[in-house]
């Protein structure tokens, strides 16, 4: 008897009476055994999500499991994803100069904390290399000009490459360019990034800096989805340490840096796990 | 038209296939509607838990809904309950001199962030019962002797009060007694204790005093139900918080005064809101 | 042989070499112990602060050691402050209709977790009159119009109340109105507010429901000085808390509260104990 | 005008009058200048407790300070250190079979977050050479028998080369051996251990296990000096995470990872920076 195959389906829908009994029961006809279901009905969008982590029998005919799927999408009005937890997400990495996110992945990744395979790793410099190769992932250095029209050429030629290399994620690991809207549109709540303050203070550059000249009690990070509008994405999590006084803005960054690895890690986990719906600007997080 | 009436339904059962497409089908059948539903699936234990909260027209026959219940739970083995979410749980507080946590329950209850009605407090000392009186809720003292059998006696004196009032949950707000185990088994899941350490860390007497002299850098609280074993039963909440080499043992006692309103608070909103089922000795907590 | 006295001083000074040392040589030579001392000495602006906590024997002549401890600020270009640690701070709340923070304080009052005195309570509506004077404090009706000329006339009467009552301390216990320019900066440092979001992130109006709409994953409260800038005054303490997608924006208040009460009571205490300094919009904080 | 030196001193003292007076005024005398000072009395036991970072002229002449601190310390019976900042701790590492505390101390000292040198690493397991060689650190394998007189001699034979090589600070990243008593008392509050659970809880094996039959809601880890005693050591810094009913033992273990990383680095770097002392079993902290 072989090991039967575990799936993640995630669905949107429109609330009506009987969605999730209709969902429930169409996947236990098919002899699906539910691990997990997590379901959040948003009273004032009068919006249903569901994630259901399920196994089949390893002999399950996975099209007919989507036609049937498919059919019951379209009646509720519903978008949906199905996927197998066994494999992993192709993820392209993003980096400039600072290493802290990228150790912290490539950790992650190594001890398989996180369900992604990288294909690659790109980057606006070339310090980190080194750093990436000997891990035998593919480094590609795309320098990116201040210069409007030849940064718009350079950002052309990497999604050129990405498109070549077709990522079902990209992780921005400290990437200290601002990506363009069309790149942020073609990759829809596919883009992860890491900004070092509890968005929505202080937006924009050097935050660190700001939070000291205001004299905050409480430094973060915040993870969220690239959007064509800078750290305005949703938010998938955000992490929080206490400061004092005495600690200087080298301090806070220092801290700060923390807060970005562990949110930025549980923020690539709970994508990588299928966990993240968004709606109407907010994301639905059923977390682990 | 009149407003929908609201239920709670929660259930244990040993996992099969189609448990939860079985209960939201009948449900749904019955014109309810989910608002929030939560799952889980033990998997070591092979024990399916839900709660499900919904609304029925308020034409419902709810007699009949209870029946379709119990016969669907007959047939899967489940235990569970039905509640009307508009009733508050009749609940008696058990206190003894120190007013912290029992002025957190009053607030919250005045300011219904706790779905209770206290039907009365208890105490083996006089001291608070002006903090009680002035709220209009009966204040009852049962002193309790230090010898065996008065002590026994004095328990038995309170139990028959405590029949004649029938309360669904008692609340220890820092009674300092134990209770003997008749009461406990008795009043099995539905007696909640505060204990001011970090369970397991520190049982029995004097737990801040304990911390201090072990040096600890966390200190906390945990909200659990009271057992026959003394400190054992399900942690229902914990909550926790940072101290230094400076604070004394008066210190930790005021820090850990925080804790203990926190994690009290939450525990009888959880447990009022029907988001707790025991198994096994661990709680599966529904949060919210 | 009589209790020694124990008091308080904070100092500030432009940096130079031998502060530390001249200011405990001149404490000790009068028979000072010191129990508690701390000191900061900001890189930027070469700013010396310091606060030391000690006793004197009963007998000390307090008029001859404040003196000596001015002939020294002279010197060094000063500003401190010397206060006996047995004396209440003088305090008047102010109210509006809300009462979490309120019976906070009170409750954090009459336990003697902040060494303060609460002279009389100010509210712009009657609402917590009975709360109040069941605890035997005088309480202050001003209502204040919204019409720009009757609502600077109410505040007049008020601060001429004030000016009559003398008050070392006031607290805003989510008193809804903003204080006039005038007034904040005659209590400057000496009026506590707190803000129900984690500043400076939504400043201004209902920021639990900012904070819902933007899908923050943390939410807080901030407790600073009240100036003349709304929401922008040096920064005491601030606590915050995890929240999810499910959570509405009236959770968001329910949960904030907690936020609200505890970083409003620790701003209290950390204020009564003398242990906050301000310098250049940034408030030092000598931590217990 | 060349650089100034920065010098950290650490002092215990049994408590009387006039202490920080004396210190205070002594390095004053000779030029320096206080970056930071920490002091704590403790009160139950009258010792004094203090740590002192300053700058002196590049000029300064080390040994002669050193002597009058020593004359100062040999008449109020002081144990004292006096170490330059620039100057890293000369450590060495001891690791078994899992990476993520030593990725974790890798990074932190190759981004200078830590103010060590890593002279060696020492292993019972070959599994982790790779990972520490391309570091280009040494590694020293040493496997330890289950036999006893055979495991005491392994133990004798890494001693030797721990006597060789000096180092001022170990640090146990998950080595699963319990170190010889004559061991731990010969490197005395140099050895830093981390724990997988908050002690006092869940001494002893698999901790996460325990904790996942207890059905605690909180998990953490300890960073302590390892002593004698198992897990009784004097506890430096320690960390804490939320979890809940659905997480499998595996889970407990995966973030109890992330709290073990963070306190560990944490105690390297108080340690490092020269921020602790040791009494009465009872860690002094001046936190950072």
């Amino acid at each position: 008897m072989s090991t039967p195959r575990r799936f993640l389906l995630k669905l949107y829908a429109p609330d009506r009476l009987g969605l999730l009994a209709a969902i429930t029961t169409l996947l236990a006809q098919q002899q699906g055994n539910f691990l997990d279901v997590q379901q959040y009905t948003d009273p004032l969008n009068k919006a249903f999500f569901t994630r259901l982590a399920f196994e089949f029998p390893a002999s399950l005919e996975i099209e007919k499991l989507k036609k049937s799927i498919a059919l019951l999408a379209r009646k509720i009005g519903a978008r949906w994803t199905l996927r197998e937890q066994s494999v992993p997400l192709k993820t392209v990495l993003l980096v400039s100069k600072t290493n802290h996110c990228l150790a912290e992945v490539l950790w992650r990744w190594r001890s398989k904390e996180i369900n992604i395979e990288i294909a690659a790793v790109i980057s606006n410099h070339e310090v980190l290399r080194a750093e990436v190769e000997r891990e035998r992932i593919p480094f590609h250095f795309f320098p990116i000009s201040k210069e409007a029209p030849r940064k718009e050429k350079a950002f052309q030629k990497m999604a050129a490459l990405l498109r070549a290399i077709h990522p079902e994620l990209m992780v921005m690991c400290r990437y200290m360019q601002v990506l363009p809207a069309w790149l942020c549109n073609e990759y829809e709540c596919r883009i992860i990034n890491i900004h070092h303050s509890l968005l929505p203070a202080f937006i924009g550059a050097d935050p660190y800096r700001q939070a000291y000249n205001r004299g905050v009690k409480l430094i973060g990070a915040t993870c969220h989805y690239a959007t064509e509008e800078l750290d305005q994405g949703p938010i998938i999590d955000q992490e929080v340490m206490r400061v004092q006084h005495f600690h200087s803005p080298e301090d806070l960054q220092r801290l700060g840096r923390d807060c970005e690895k562990l949110a930025l890690a549980r923020g690539i986990r709970l994508h990588a796990d299928d966990r993240i719906l968004v709606h109407n600007g907010r994301s639905i997080v059923f977390g682990d």
